[in-house]
This record gives C-alpha cells, sequence and structure tokens, in this order.
C-alpha cells in the first residue's frame, strides 16, 4: 500500500513555472528594497511561546501554532514584526538608529480553511525603526518604495489609501466617545459592505451612540474628494483637539513629502475610512487597493507606531512599517490571469544536446555558455531523438543546441529556436549573440500583466 | 516587567552584517543551480505527519517536531528529500523528466543542543530525478557543480570524496556478509575516530565476524592512492560478485565523467571509506571535506538513488542529489574567520544626507544614483551633522553625500568617501563613476576567504 502524498490544505506549493514568477516577483523586492538602504534580516520560524506572545493574545492567538518539545513551550511566527521587535530589543545596542530592514519570510495562522486562505504564507515586510524618535518623512518614503515595488513588478492600477489614526482618535474624543473609538472603527469599517443605514443602526444600537453623534461620524467618515480637498475639509474640524490637529498636520505633512517622493496622484488617495484593526498602530496607517479588484481587500498594509518593542524593552522604539501578503497576492495575480506567463519561466535557456560519447565538447560549450550568464541544461540521457526534442518542449527551452562530430570538426554549433522553429549552424560568438537577443526579447515584459 | 527577548538555543539568528554575507552565499546557489539548468522549487515547511513519515522512523523520527493542531497531526519536514519526493509523486503528470530542481530552505531537527549544533538549519540541494533510469553522468554532474559552487564563493581547499555503495555492498556479498553490511558500514566508518585495532574487535566482537574476514574488510577499506591507482586495485577484485562489478564499472565512468566536467584532479577523490549512513543511496555517494578543518567532517554529501519515492508512488523514479548543510558550513565559516568581512555589507553605498527642508531634489539625486544601480539610504532624521557622519560610520555606508543649497544651486554633489576621507564636489556623472569604482574595488573579493 502507498501512501497518497498530498499538500495540507492551505499551503501553497507550486507548480515549477509559477515558481519561478513567485521567484521573479521576490528578487524584484529584494533588488528595490536593497535600492532604498534596507538591510534583509532573516529571524527563526519557531519563537518561546512566552517571547512571542508576550504582547498577549487577541484574536490571533487562537491561531497560532503552539506546540511543545521537550520542556519547550513554543510556536510558529504569526507574522514577521513581533519577532523584529524581539530582534531590535536583543541586539539593541548592536543596531544603528533608524534601523532599516526588510523580511520576506513564511508566518502562520490556523485560519479556517477556504479557497484563497492560506495557514502558511510569505510576507514581505519593510519597517523603519526609530532610537526614541523617527521623522515623519519615513512615512511617506514607505508607501513612495512600495509604489517603486508595484512598478517594478508591473502592477498599475493601485492605489495607496492613507489616513492617521490620530485623526481618527481625535476626532472621536472631541464627541466624548474616545472610550468608543475602537468599537467605532470597526464598525465604520464594514460601511462599503452593509451601507450607511445598518452601520448607524449598529453604532446607536450595540454602541450606545446618541443619533447626532452618528450622524457626524458618518458624515465624518463620508468626507470625500481630492487629497487637497479632505485636507481642507478636516482643516475646518481644527482647533477642537489637539490630537485631531497633531493627526491633520502629519497627514498634511505626509501628503506633501509623498509628492516630494515622486509618487503620482492618482497612486495613493486620503481616506478617512481606513483605521487598521491592529491597536499599535499610532499615526500613518495605509491600505493597498487594486482598483479594478477591491473585493480582494488590501493587498498591502501597515503604518506607524510609536513603540515597536514595550513587551521586551524600556527603550521607546517608534517605527513605520509595511508588509506585502505575498502568498496571497500572487494567488489573486493567477486566479485573475495577470501573472506575465509570456516570460521565460525554463529551468534552462538552452538544452544542450551532446550527439557523441564523450561529453567533453558539450561541456567546454556549456561552460562558454554560462560564463556569459546562459543558463545551459546538458542533456545526456539515452534517449531517441524525439524524446529529446519533446523534453525541451516541455520544460520549455527557448533554444536548443546540438553537438555532433560534424559540428566540432567545423567549429560550429547547431541552435534551434524552439520558438520560431529556425535553426542556425554558426560560430559559437554568433550563436551567442542570438540567443541573447532571443533571451532578451523575452525577458522585455514584467512579471505582473498590468 | 518586561519579557526578557530571548533566540531559542539551536537557532541562528544573525547581525545585520553577517546576514549579508549569508544572502551574498544563498546567491551564489541560486545563480550557479541555475545556469546548469536547475529550477527552484519551495515546499511548505508543514506536512501531514502519515505523508512526512511514510517512511517510518528510524534515528530522526525522536528529533521530529511532531504536533497536533485541531485534528491535524503535523510536522516540520526534516529534510528537503522527503518533500521532493512527495512533490514529484503528487505531481508526476505535470513534471518534465529528468526533473533538475534546487531548494534552499529550512529544516527542522531537535537535536541535543550543542554550540554549532542547529535546531533549525538552511539545506540547500540539488537533485536530478529520472523517470524510470537516469544517466550516469548525472552522477558526474553533480559533484562538478558542486565544485563550482564553492570555487564561486571563494572555498579552495576541498575535496569531494566519492565512493559507490554497490562496490561495498558487492564486496560484502563476496565475503558472505551481506545481511551485516550495514551494521559493519556502521563500524568502519569509525576508523578515523577509533583505530583499525578498535574497529577489527567490534567486527569480531559484536558483529560476530571471523578473524580472516575482518582481516579481509580492514585490507579493503585500506585501498588508497590516486583514483586509478584505486580503480585499479578494485579491478583485481572483479569477476567475483555482479553487484560489486557494476559498482566499479559505476565508479570508472563517474571517474571518466567527472574529467569530462572540468572537476580539478586534486577536488576529487575515490574514497572506499564513505558510505553515508542513509539506507536509500544504492549507488554513487559523495562527501566533501574541507581539507585543513577535516573534524568538521562532510559539508555536502549525498547520492544516488534507485527510488526516490516508493512510498508514494509505483513509479520508478531514480536521482541523484546533494546537500549543502548551510547553516552550519556557515557557522563553521564564521568561527574560523573564512568570511570575507572586507565586502561590503552596509544596508546602502551611498548615504545621502539632505541639507535642505525640501526634500525633492534629494530624491530626485537618489532616484538618479538607484536607476545606476547604487543603494541610497535618504537620512533625512532631524540630528546634528556629527550624529549623521556617525551613523553613516555605523552601518558602515562606503560613500557620504551632502546635497545643500550650494550644490543644488551649482549643479554639484558634494561626496565623502568614508574609507579614504577624500571629499569631493562635481556633477553627477562624475561622482556616480567615482562611486562605482569604489563599489566595484570593494566587491572584488568573494564571500569565503579560501
Amino acid at each position: 500500500m502507498k501512501m497518497q502524498p498530498r499538500t495540507l490544505s492551505g499551503f501553497m506549493e507550486l507548480l515549477p513555472k509559477q515558481q519561478v514568477l513567485m521567484e521573479k516577483i521576490m528578487q524584484t523586492l529584494r533588488e528595490t528594497y536593497s535600492l532604498y538602504g534596507f538591510t534583509p534580516l532573516d529571524t527563526p520560524l519557531i519563537e518561546a511561546s512566552e517571547v512571542l506572545l508576550a504582547k498577549g493574545g487577541g484574536e490571533t492567538e487562537k491561531q497560532i501554532y503552539r506546540f511543545t518539545k521537550g520542556d519547550s513551550d513554543l510556536s510558529l511566527r504569526f507574522d514577521l514584526t513581533v519577532p523584529l521587535a524581539k530582534y531590535v530589543a536583543l541586539h539593541y545596542g548592536e543596531l544603528a538608529f533608524p534601523f532599516r530592514r526588510f523580511q520576506i519570510g513564511k508566518v502562520y495562522r490556523g485560519e479556517r480553511a477556504q479557497r484563497g486562505r492560506f495557514r502558511e504564507f510569505y510576507q514581505a515586510d519593510i519597517d523603519v525603526i526609530g532610537d526614541g524618535k523617527l521623522d515623519i518623512s519615513n512615512e511617506a518614503e514607505i508607501p513612495a518604495i512600495i509604489y517603486q515595488v508595484f512598478s517594478r513588478l508591473g502592477l498599475r492600477k493601485f492605489q495607496i489609501r492613507v489616513n492617521n489614526r490620530k485623526i481618527l482618535n481625535g476626532f472621536y474624543a472631541m464627541l466624548g466617545l474616545q472610550e468608543k473609538a475602537g468599537d467605532i472603527m470597526r464598525t465604520v469599517d464594514k460601511l462599503e459592505k452593509i451601507g450607511a443605514d445598518k452601520v448607524r443602526k449598529l453604532l446607536t444600537g450595540e454602541l450606545g451612540i446618541t443619533d447626532g453623534q452618528a450622524v457626524d461620524i458618518l458624515k465624518f467618515i463620508a468626507i470625500k474628494g481630492g487629497n487637497q480637498e479632505v485636507l481642507a475639509t478636516l482643516d475646518a474640524y481644527r482647533g477642537k483637539h489637539e490630537l485631531f490637529d497633531t493627526g491633520v498636520e502629519e497627514l498634511a505633512a505626509v501628503v506633501r513629502y509623498l509628492a516630494a517622493f515622486g509618487m503620482p496622484e492618482e497612486n495613493f488617495k486620503v481616506d478617512l475610512t481606513i483605521a487598521r484593526g491592529l491597536d499599535y498602530y499610532t499615526g500613518t496607517v495605509y491600505e493597498t487597493l487594486m482598483l479594478e479588484h477591491p473585493e480582494i481587500g488590501s493587498i498591502c498594509s501597515g503604518g506607524r507606531y510609536d513603540n515597536l518593542a514595550e513587551y521586551y524593552t524600556d527603550k521607546v522604539l517608534p517605527g513605520v512599517g509595511i508588509s506585502i501578503g505575498l502568498t496571497r497576492l500572487f494567488y489573486v495575480l493567477h486566479e485573475q490571469k495577470m501573472l506575465n506567463e509570456q516570460l521565460n519561466a525554463a529551468p534552462a535557456d538552452v538544452l544542450l544536446i551532446p550527439m557523441t560519447d564523450d561529453l567533453s565538447p558539450a561541456v567546454e560549450l556549456a561552460t562558454k555558455f554560462r560564463s556569459s550568464g546562459v543558463r545551459v541544461q546538458l542533456y545526456a540521457e539515452q534517449k531517441k531523438f524525439k524524446a529529446k526534442m519533446s523534453y525541451a518542449d516541455k520544460i520549455g527551452a527557448p533554444f536548443v543546441v546540438f553537438l555532433g562530430e560534424d559540428e566540432i570538426r567545423d567549429g560550429v554549433v547547431a541552435c534551434k529556436d524552439m520558438q520560431s522553429g529556425e535553426q542556425t549552424k554558426m560560430g559559437f560568438e554568433e550563436t551567442l549573440a542570438r540567443v541573447r537577443k532571443g533571451l532578451d526579447a523575452m525577458g522585455q515584459g514584467k512579471v505582473i500583466l498590468g
């Protein structure tokens, strides 16, 4: 009896060609984050439960993969932020602040299994951590970097929505509702789903808010328009609450800096309904929508926090960060047929088929190609010619090179372009040029079809 | 009360500069494996226990991180071979064979904690899987690729030791000891540690082997010399047992192909004491020693197997693979001071310090640098000049660029080389050329100091 092989549900396992596209995305993230001065980090997937859960549970606690090994109570990380807090607190003396790091790694949440939901998924995070304080310009640079990342990947119709929690908290405090601010935000967050009437009913019902207050709230979160327009409308609320005023000033500064950071107007928008569920955000918050697929929700979220590692250290470490839910994004792009299947996703650019028993000339030729950056698979299996060509087809090799006695004697290379079917017999340099030209043409497109 | 932050023992967590070196190593692996036509794979860290442990336990089973979540009995992968077997069996119909994949990923073994032993560690594997059969040349290409990998990394004094299990099994069968072959190999494996006398005593004692047989065994495994010499000595044993003869033929073929694959004589050696503990190796086996640090043991091991996925499928899938224990290798290189600390491990090549309130000109300048591949961190914190320079020092930025009103007006860039201390004021293109030259010089060396 054989064991039926299977992959756990909620765990993404890609076929080779898709995996290559995923790798291209990750490579673009690594390169772009590096260009902006972020250093790569890698932290364990397992942490001591008491360390990982120092902050205490909340909704995520039930989802955590927690187990014992020997005497140790262990947990798999459920995000990259808590491990970052631990890292920064633990290695504080050896880091320079602002500390800018990126991390692309798997995290684990035992969510209810459903289509498009993952229990193991990649997050790709960038964070800037200050020691004591951190300039507000960072809160504009972060979404500007994300704009770069998505643009380089080829994504077009996306918008980074920006808000400031101080504005929300300040506004609810103005209404004397600071105690209920969290509940109100969670309710208001349902606006798009359930409509204004139901939100009003929830506010005045469950939350015990007066009709007048509910009207004020709905009017406030309905503030819309261009970024300058929204800022102007917010101006009219100023002078009543300090926190609110600070929030508006910060938001205005972020909008101003965003322009300086080269963010196009159409790719960011002030949106007063953005709150982010997590408590630790204290200022600017971000969500990113694919404009043609708002139903997917935010593909990249984050914000400003005042105290990253307060559970581990007395040091005050404010920061700002943002996270791309990479596995889910990849899944969505695949579902929406937005992945560029035309890109060269073959394991090799050239399948080299030696036609002689002695492999040395073929290895020499392969080495010359490889020195020029061309990926070559030597195919030395004992198969019929037809089977060899069908293999080249199956792996999607753009070129097949044959090397027999004749070619070796004449100092030429036989090379077939698998797309056009055209076959040439030329010297190595000419063949290399032809291969390169073909590969360049194939590599033109971006990974995501905007 | 704060929770004391800590990282679990047996889990490697690197500081930023070390992490950069680790990333450079991984990038070299990815690039080299890709040049040889291997496709990247990524499989879940968690598998259903019954799937992962289909083969049944053995020594590793006690070390496995196994736990339940809801109704599921789950385990963390302890190598990358079993997940590959599952993958190939599961996706058989969608793969082209030979299937060549590389995978760099973390695996988990709850070993007794001790210095230099890790419970979470990276393995970097390549495997070639055939469908039904697989040409023997693959068994020579695999170590030739490893030679390339280590050479590109800068490692010099290493040697890949090669043997063939058929020779060992055939030889013990000749002596009528086929039933005890596994036990004998495990005993003989201790030769270097405990010496020939003790091995003989163990053989004749515990294992119940006659004195004559023990003499034959010790004589056999003492066969030494150059590769051709060893092969010649083995020739004298031929004609007595078919499996043995096949093994010698395979070994001779691998040695012949290794030369064709460009492997220098000094970097590989036939060594009849190499057996590899794992049962599933059936032919060629490899170990890799750092010649000046034999005490470390093998840094890269593998071999040929006849049936990768026999627990999951009736398909016969022979293959050959090799695995670098990356975390342990990195640890050893660090301990031995063999990591090149002179390489540029800063998060940014240029720390750009704007001297104006308006950040736009600085962002524009940073964008120009980045378009040319130079990694730039914009430093906009409100700090004294001295603090800014000390930050540049601390992150190890090779260059600092200042942009004030004067420079903007004159269309120049002030740039300080942090190593030489030399400061220039030149146009962007000249500055870029200078920065590039400096970075090129810093990037000359390899990651490993041979």
